[in-house]
């Protein structure tokens, strides 16, 4: 297991995985080792952080370093709100339209991959609730509902006065990511007075965005950020005020924006290790630093299957491959079987493709070590000489 | 610090907190302590319970479990779904009537606290989202907004044929129980043919309960069970059949009675440390056993103000006192302050009284250890003959 030799081992314990699953997903060793060594004494408290009160001062204090830290490595101003909210990228699906698209207007929806999928069957399933009509500005399936690229600027249809138009920043199981190059901008709706909602679930931190196009972005917490159970939210104010106001109080965003996202018990614990995973990215250098790094990550994979000659086959155009996922196939299930299995001998885990369309994905995100793709690569080249 | 010497130390640690804190809330050390241990390294995988997907084998197991100890801890025969949910018993508020009570219905809500109040203002709010009516089947508030005790059997004006009855079993904030004694039974709606739902947030799996009475009932985790962030809902099948199919898939409850509580990411490592917690309950012997030592627990608190001459006062009638959280007054906002300020400096924490309501509440949750209350119960007598 010599590729294991770079991570560092605890006495007696396993060596760590080489994680590339899609999410729950690896999060940064240092802010699991700061959450296991204060598990039952926070800060000399003599308790978990986890059995603090929301209300009390220890857990306040992480809560709002927490919402400070996504503040600031996204870049947004004091015009923006930030919310930890709970339920996922898939609860927003279905409380955006509750909030920001009146009866009798029009959101946009731009889908390339499943996740826009999800986000337009949940919206028009909210016109039951009171919502508006949702209007698919652009997709781009192809023939058996795959999916090679994001949506060129030329097909999108946009609704003039549309509520939003929403879009997938990184659509994790087909591989294909938004605005990594001039050539595939993310819809300038801004510019038209649409405002730009982006669920940002596998990319959010991994890569700068130019927050001035955006109006809304969402995350599930489980790629980047922190595990599942925390949904971060940014909203430029002015859309948190304009929001619907005869909904229940949990599922108005003014509500979470007037109680800083204690309303409720938040997930105390989940904000918590959100904290931990925040201040090792400021330790890093922040996003630019990552983001560097993260390109370097998918080219030494991309690289494999680029120079496979035809071995290793990516379903994505090349202007659309994400940075975050990394999609692939082999000439037959039965290698890609095959190439799991051995993966997964060598410690590295999480390789299969997502169910919906089989193959194999790598998933690179920020807490993803460059050795261990690196590893990978250097995995892919061996079986490749060995199978192809 | 005395009191403390009980609490087993860790080498540099500091000593454990006696936590009486309403929620989250003291958990269970061995759940702790476990959960320390394999932080980074889940059952030998190189990985956290929180880095593992939630579609994979390692975290299935805890998920299944964990949904099987709250079937069995419960009582629940197959007739039963467990659901784990997101965004806790605030977010429940507003789902329950939009997937249960249809337009054109009733649905009767008992109050008789800050909880019932909330459930009622979500509900009455949900007709925005096709929700029907909200009735006041009864309320016990007093003057000034307070509450004594719950409501008698005789006060409920019961609509026939309402879509459910809901109560708060425990209400938190005012120290108020239900059916702990013949005088004070839960509605027996069921009999008359509405299903009774139940908001056990404060007591569920702290006190045996007769479930063939109810049909639906439900609790953030953060009180017996586990951290803030994961809901436990219990619900016929004949219920989770018969709700609304027009909302959005994540609102319905089916979604996740069919999914398994997997339709999306759930908060995979809350429900790991419920799994843990659950598994204590039953290596302590199971809630019936639990239930005796919570009986004890209140009861030594309960003597003291009740011998205390007068200088404790309990504002809540006893058939209705709570078990779980014993909320009491000193004769004035300054003898209270000092009251919490000593027992901090004895290691007791999280008496502060709810901000509603002010005074003192010691919750007594079933991770709160005997020798906790204990020590309590003979600092508030040494604090009465100091200061009485």
């Amino acid at each position: 297991m010599s590729r294991l030799q770079n991570s560092a081992r605890t006495e007696g314990a396993s060596p760590r995985a080489l994680n590339f699953g899609a999410g729950p997903a690896a999060l940064p060793r240092a802010a699991l080792e700061r959450a296991k060594e204060e598990l039952l004494d926070f800060e000399s408290s003599g308790m978990s952080v986890m059995e603090h009160s929301h209300r009390g001062k220890p857990y306040e204090k992480v809560h709002y370093e927490a919402l400070a830290l996504v503040a600031k490595h996204l870049g947004l101003s004091a015009e923006w709100d930030v919310l930890f909210l709970q339920g996922g990228a898939s609860m927003v699906f279905a409380t955006l339209p509750m909030n920001l698209l009146e009866r009798g207007k029009v959101a946009d929806y731009v889908v390339h991959g499943t996740w826009g999928e999800k986000a337009v069957t949940e919206a028009r399933a909210a016109t039951s609730l009171g919502a508006g009509d949702v209007h698919l500005a652009a997709s781009t399936v192809a023939q058996g509902g795959s999916y090679a690229r994001v949506a060129r600027e030329d097909e999108l249809t946009l609704t003039p006065g549309a509520a939003y138009l929403h879009c997938t920043s990184n659509e994790t199981i087909h591989g294909i990511q938004y605005g990594l190059e001039a050539s595939t901008p993310f819809p300038r709706s801004r510019a038209k007075g649409v405002p730009l909602v982006v669920d940002m679930s596998s990319d959010i931190l991994g890569r700068t965005v130019d927050v001035s196009e955006f109006d809304v972005l969402y995350a599930g917490a489980q790629k980047n950020i922190g595990p599942s159970g925390v949904t971060i939210m940014a909203i430029r104010k002015e859309l948190t005020a304009r929001g619907r106001s005869d909904l229940p109080a949990i599922f108005q965003y003014r509500t979470h924006a007037e109680h800083h996202s204690l309303f409720n018990t938040p997930p105390t614990f989940g904000i918590y290790l959100v904290r931990n995973v925040l201040q090792w990215l400021e330790a890093e250098g922040g996003v630019s630093v990552i983001e560097v790094r993260n390109r370097k990550k998918a080219r030494l994979i991309y690289a494999q299957i680029d120079e496979s000659g035809g071995f290793y086959v990516s379903p994505v155009e090349k202007p659309s491959r994400s940075v975050m996922n990394v999609v692939w196939r082999l000439p037959t299930p039965e290698l890609e079987t095959r190439f799991v299995a051995q993966a997964a001998a060598e410690g590295m885990v999480g390789l299969n493709g997502h169910r919906v369309v089989g193959g194999i994905r790598a998933s690179l995100y920020n807490a993803v070590e460059l050795e261990w793709v690196e590893a990978l690569a250097s995995f892919m080249g061996e079986f490749a000489r060995r199978c192809g």
